[in-house]
């Protein structure tokens, strides 16, 4: 039962950043209201060594990249309204996820591996629901696994018809796990297929190609090799054929720059400092300074220094960072350092321009950003001191603790939380709720209570509102911040990996926290069972000459 | 990564049939409108050898006393309107699962342990919900674990303040698992706790006593010991107080009967032929036949042997059977034989006197056992042949098959299904939809047609109303069936018991589908990793003079 250790697609580091400039598999071209997404994976391009990417098969480098093109279309090409993902390569679009690069993964790269691969889809979903951007799955070739997961994030699928070409999952058949990017979900929730029928699909290790696939509802049309590219063409002009789009110009993202060093990380608003040996790091984000601009013209001119943008995407490279690169941080403790002022003045800013295409894009990235901290599997603790400024858009990240420790000492100086009317809505959770709701399901009147209250939160007030978990006295706060981070970081990792995904999603369920619920749920249960990672299991001998040896048990 | 082998705790045949005559472990006394549930766990009286029951711990053999007692009081005892459930020991309520039953088991029996256990709280919810009895959790001692996920299913919980006995889930913090009973859940979905909150309960292994406990929602209230029962009887009485409960007499529940052969069972109406070799089961449902009575008075005098009773509760045992006792059969074909008029006529029956409360019970069962069937880890194929009676409630076998295969032959004989008033909403699933909305999510106006149509589908009716997957030809059926059968006994069981998880829960999900999704996955993968079941894991290492050793990397 020993946990798959580190492997050779483990490195020290993996790095989240990159840039169209530097894409080594994606090719991204802006031809006016279009954007061509281009998949022509190279297959000796890995992120590290022990397997080829063939047939546009990827690794987290090639999501990396994905990842990067979605996120600079929404800031960088706003005139942008519909995006076509097709391939470079001739009769495949995508093999999916590469199997052997799964196969000689530990088990903790697979989750994560997962986890960043399902944000991505989901963030091509966030911007067509709420940006409007259309995506069109263009399969000049099969799309087998995570070829077709990510066609089925899209919009809209066309598969062209050369008598070979299918559209697959063949994980559970050949492979002996789920389609692990919200295939499944997507399969019967977004494209409401007939659960027979997905059954069928689901274990049908060559797939269906263009009729049978249209008539069940995995794509939309297929068109015959000859009129593909122009098929897809007249079905993307009609897409945005009348539709206005508020258009840029876009805003140029720089590369989030970083000090790293063996004890952390500073960004310019970010810092991390690791306590290795305790198992806990110290998050600490700054809010912004100086005067901010407060027109969205200003505002499109500061571009990517704006804090709000700026300082969530350090916090979203940070996130990415500790997740993937330490493991065995268990707990983040999140401070904040700054001006409750002008923290609220900015988030005054943004509602008040929530129309304008770039503040719309900056408010729902720091949505996903806050998203990505949901779901991420380590605890968090906020501990709010003298001069934070968990107000507006940073109280969210005590929202999203686990746990909330506010000092209780009116003569240490000013500690004191307020809420701004991004609370209200504009950071929703993947549940679709705000985390005020979330808090208070059991007493949903607290919600607009703590809305209405216009001026600062003190301590006692805090504590009144159900905002904090608890308040130590400045006696006794350090040893009860540091007798709480000692016992968090003694528990069972994996206990609190699945309590925790408990507790964070109470309410109605979507079908993106289904996917990192129900299905990732699974999928990790499978990821470890010997049926699939054991020795004779599917996943290990896939390509080999032996043959998968089942213990057929059902469980 | 070899899968724990079967250990102690696995016996060949487990039996889940039992009566209060024979319970070692519960007492239930009916006094007027109340039930007293009382727990007295026998530590000797375990299911398998190798543990004992202290402390008013359980194993699967004291949940199944529970289970037929909770069911007995609906059938049996209609005048009950409030059911109190306490313990006999002094100052303990229970322990909880056996710790050294779970260390023990294989990770196929913790699963489906818990499954049953998670049932057994969910039937007790359905009969608050459904039937309107009340359930007290009279807690005159400490309540940890399942203890207290046993009282968080019931609607009041009450404390004694004996300065000693508290509420807790220790799993976390003790044994590096998750209160796999639906307690996290139930936490902050039912008694929707703040999530803060619910972390530091979920963490503390001491639990919390009567002022916070009440303070936090944790329970309703709690009284000093000399008042407890006093105070308890009160609060029963209160709740029984104005209402108005239909009542009996009861109808005494039968054993259910059966063959048992080492080829399968035969039970009245309801038979199980294993193909061991194929690993696959063959289940048939008879119809009803012959004169069946029409009113509740001739329904309450005919008792358990009426059709929707026995068949059910035959089907109810059959399902537990297979699930614990043939953990090798992986797909289920189910067959019905009988007179579509007569299915049709008992519905009829029952959807006419749906208030009177004998009808209410037999058809909440009809829905339990449905649901049971929902949550098997088996893959399910309907075959529908002539002389076949999938009509309304049988249908409703069909609707919740992974696939369903329909003869298409006009000449062999006939071929038929139909549709009644109980495929309207009387049956739901877990997630509330019924089977047929839940297959036209896709084409919501499906469900109308479908239920508007007012005489049989013959095979090409059927699937042109979505409701086969497959309509074979009769050259073509043996071949395609068998062909069916032996793809899917090859695929890997794990895999496929994620899949069905996912791909039969389309839409909304519920506090019980998020138990048997979100919390029950997550619990899965818990149960299979080394920090909690490997030699030095928590959950091995309880109780042993050795320390849990953990792998800190957080997955």
């Amino acid at each position: 039962m020993a946990e798959n250790a580190a492997k050779s697609t483990e490195v020290r580091m993996i790095n989240f950043q990159t840039s169209p400039e530097q894409y080594r598999h994606w090719k991204l071209k802006i031809d006016g209201a279009v954007a061509h997404l281009s998949m022509d994976v190279q297959e000796d391009a890995t992120l590290v060594e022990g397997y080829k990417l063939k047939l546009n098969s990827y690794d987290l480098g090639v999501d990396i990249e994905l990842a990067d093109a979605v996120q600079r279309i929404r800031f960088e090409h706003p005139e942008v309204q519909a995006v076509v993902i097709t391939s470079l390569k001739p009769r495949i679009f995508c093999a999916g996820a590469n199997i052997y690069m799964l196969g000689t993964s530990s088990h903790a790269f697979k989750v994560n591996f997962c986890k960043f691969t399902n944000e991505t889809r989901c963030a091509i979903e966030d911007d067509s629901r709420h940006s409007g951007r259309q995506y069109v799955a263009a399969l000049n070739g099969t799309a087998s696994g995570g070829g077709y997961e990510l066609a089925i994030a899209c919009d809209q699928i066309y598969l062209v018809d050369d008598g070979n070409s299918a559209v697959s999952l063949p994980e559970v058949p050949l492979l002996g796990v789920l389609p692990g990017t919200g295939g499944l979900t997507r399969l019967v929730d977004k494209r409401k297929i007939r659960r027979d029928r997905a059954d069928v699909f689901s274990t049908l290790a060559e797939g269906l190609k263009g009729k049978r696939a249209k008539e069940w509802g995995l794509i939309d049309d297929h068109f015959p090799t000859s009129k593909f590219a122009e098929a897809v063409e007249a079905k993307v002009k009609d897409l945005i054929g009348g539709s206005e789009q508020e258009s840029g110009p876009g805003i140029k993202l720089n590369p989030v720059a970083f000090q790293a060093s063996d004890s952390g990380r500073e960004y310019k608003y970010v810092s991390l400092k690791l306590n290795r040996e305790e198992r806990y790091a110290d998050l600490t984000m700054r809010g912004p300074e100086g005067d901010l601009p407060t027109t969205p013209e200003e505002i499109q001119k500061l571009g990517y220094a704006y804090w709000p943008l700026q300082a969530y995407r350090e916090l979203d490279d940070l996130l990415l960072h500790i997740r993937v690169n330490e493991p065995e941080v268990g707990l983040v403790c999140l401070r904040t350092e700054g001006d409750i002022d002008q923290v609220l003045a900015l988030d005054k800013t943004l509602a008040e321009n929530a129309d304008h295409w770039l503040i719309r894009e900056i408010t729902l990235n720091m949505a996903r950003v806050l998203r990505r901290l949901d779901l991420t599997a380590k605890s968090f603790f906020s501990l709010i001191e003298p001069n934070s400024c968990f107000a507006g858009n940073l109280l969210e990240l005590a929202l999203a603790s686990d746990r909330v420790y506010m000092l209780n000492d009116p003569d240490s100086g000013v500690t004191e939380i307020a809420v701004s009317e991004l609370n209200a809505g504009a950071l929703p959770m993947s549940n679709g709720l705000t985390r005020l709701q979330s808090r208070f399901q059991g007493e949903p009147e607290r919600v607009d209570e703590v809305l209405a209250h216009d001026s600062r939160f003190d301590t006692e007030q805090a504590e009144e509102a159900g905002l904090v978990t608890f308040a130590p006295e400045d006696l006794d706060w350090e040893d009860e911040i540091r007798l709480a981070i000692e016992e968090r970081t003694s528990l069972s990792p994996d206990a609190l990996t699945g309590m925790e995904a408990s507790l964070r999603f109470a309410g109605p369920e979507s079908m993106d926290t289904k996917i990192y619920g129900r299905l990732t749920a699974w999928q990790n249960w499978i990821f470890q069972r010997p049926n699939a990672v054991g020795e004779k299991g599917a996943l290990t001998n896939y390509g080999k000459a032996t043959q998968a040896q089942f213990d057929y048990k059902r469980t």
